[in-house]
């Protein structure tokens, strides 16, 4: 298997699984129950919610456990636009959010709330003046991502903060940091974030948990009700297995500048042989993540079926555009105005610290076949 | 180990754990994804909604999971008066529901919803008659549970569909199963039920994934927004290792006969040996549910205090109310208007197939030694 998929989910690291399998058959009591079987639970959420706090650069009781990315960005925009209604109306987002936003940004939009989304440049890059010229006094909420999930484009969100200093804003600030968790530092303090979304099986664990960070002293309401788990900020029965999986997953991020050299040597590698298969358009910007490359490939077939030709007859595991979207027109590239041409013959190939050039090699060797074979 | 608090959560089975270990690391794809790794987990995701579907007497495209029963609980209420508000005002539910509809219920009531909680009498009954009075044509949502958590009442939920038919309400019925899932049938067209709460950890599945039964043709609204999964009900992606538990779980329910005449003998065993102890009183129904007993124990210590040493002395594990409301005074027991002393030295234990006389023996020895120890 050479596996090139992992902006849609990860390979959960052995540590992980293994954490995962000991919370489910040694500790298994409910974290909340009084007894020593629930405070074993606790203590590892507890341990938990100190290794992601240290992986994120904040306190542990900012940290908030949701049932994963998706809970934690509508967690994030419905939990401020229900405190900020107040203060205003505006909500400052971009084109080219994950799913989750969008559509919650959509929902409020019917409610009332005035939505501007900021479009992207051809190559995926939204930049600081538009953010500044976005963000009045009114603005209750900006909701950007740091790392696009598609083409890999990182959006300039440290300027928030300045943009909503300079319009005098009652704004919160969040930061849909899916994709860039565990691959580069976050540090909510640097990027002046009020809210971070995180997600587990995006950092080699499990599907099903992601954390909502909160800055100390911001409040945002709830969407769900119950008990008294999460602060009440999030009810419900803690997954403790998955959250102590995460938990590992963040203790065994590698270090930073060690990765970000692995892959930029793997990213160029693969642009380098990928750009010899003739017809080749990369979509992503040179400034992009280097996790991510998104590229036209010159076929007669569809983004859909190059995926599924590649893992039939490769065993290789290409995306077309987000998994969320299940096969609908990339959102992304349609915001960046690409041609219908090539928005329906892009690929996404997305890289893990686990991602060796032999699978680029594969790969390149599987588009030179399918170009030659399969033309447009 | 003498775990005796099955209903804050049940030791997932190991076919359960060894299903999860080996989706975590063996099928770990996307189940979004086009690609055999997509392919192979969207496989397990279908195969466990077959699962429950059958286990609960429905068809699987009736089955949404979420991430467990306080999410199943929330959607089912706030989405069924979503979409009837236009039709009423009324919401009907009980004050010994679970936490995560109270409390949602509570939030319905702020935003102008008028709602009618049950009262239930001594003995945590609620009677037929209460749901006929109760439900008007404005009615537009009724939700009770099945088995209550505390103290084990049966509710008469089957006399729901009677009530909304004679008074002509567009009510939708809601009944939360979380406690009665695995241990009875639960039929959809037998209860008259529109919507269904269940949750896996309750079943000897894992925490962090739970479903709500949609019937057919139904429609309501959604809390979060974002990609297609669950057909846009429960967007995100799905948690398929839990999923994939969730399922074999249901797969792996015992014959409900055999299951009720073994509950019942531990029952009547627990029942008789406990009632030899001076001073204990069951603060359960006669009529309750065979696989929780709600008792009062005579003694200076507090329900909290009780668990707590029950715990460290004896490695027994009861609970003092439900687990969510993390040493909150149970509002089951003040609604059954017990006195303060009553409820502040009572505690639940809770069965599950797995109980062994061997379990109440020590329980029993422990709460005489406990009795005589520390008298009131």
């Amino acid at each position: 298997m050479v596996y090139l998929d992992n902006s849609a989910t990860t390979k959960p690291e052995k540590e992980v699984a293994d954490k995962i399998y000991e919370m489910l058959t040694d500790n298994f009591g409910n974290p909340s129950s009084f007894h020593r079987a629930g405070l074993d639970a606790n203590d590892e959420i507890t341990k938990a919610r100190e290794a992601i706090a240290k992986a994120l650069f904040c306190k542990s009781e900012e940290i908030y456990f949701t049932s994963g990315g998706t809970e934690a960005n509508n967690l994030a925009v419905f939990g401020a636009a229900e405190v900020g209604k107040r203060r205003g109306n505006r909500i400052v987002t971009t084109a080219i959010e994950h799913e989750s936003v969008l559509k919650a940004v959509d929902e409020l939009e019917k409610r009332g709330f005035e939505v501007i989304r900021l479009m992207p440049d051809s190559k995926g890059n939204i930049s600081e003046n538009q953010i500044f010229e976005a963000v009045n006094e009114k603005t209750i909420l900006v909701s950007m991502m740091y790392v696009n999930n598609e083409v890999g484009s990182v959006l300039p969100v440290a300027s928030i903060k300045k943009a909503v200093k300079r319009a005098g804003a009652p704004a919160l600030i969040h930061i849909d940091c899916v994709q860039a968790f565990s691959k580069t530092e976050i540090k909510p303090d640097k990027l002046g974030a009020d809210l971070i979304s995180v997600s587990a099986h995006k950092i080699h664990g499990a599907k099903g948990v992601g954390a909502l960070y909160v800055r100390k002293g911001v409040r945002i309401a709830p969407m769900m009700f119950g008990g008294e788990q999460e602060k009440r900020l999030r009810p419900g029965t803690q997954a403790a297995p998955l959250i102590a999986g995460f938990g590992k997953a963040a203790e065994i991020i590698p270090d930073y500048k060690e990765q970000a050299r692995k892959i930029s040597e793997i990213n160029s590698y693969a642009k380098q042989n990928l750009s010899e298969i003739k017809g080749v358009v990369f979509n992503s910007s040179e400034q992009a993540s280097d996790y991510i490359i998104n590229l036209y490939v010159p076929t007669f077939m569809t983004s859909q079926t190059i995926v599924q030709h590649l893992s039939s007859e490769y065993g290789i595991y290409v995306s077309n555009g987000s998994a969320c979207a299940k096969g609908k027109k990339s959102h992304v590239l349609s915001a960046m105005k690409l041609s219908d041409k090539i928005i329906d013959k892009s690929i996404r190939i997305s890289f893990s610290r686990n991602t060796t050039k032999e699978d680029i090699d594969s790969l390149v060797f599987a588009l030179s076949e399918t170009v030659r074979d399969y033309p447009v």
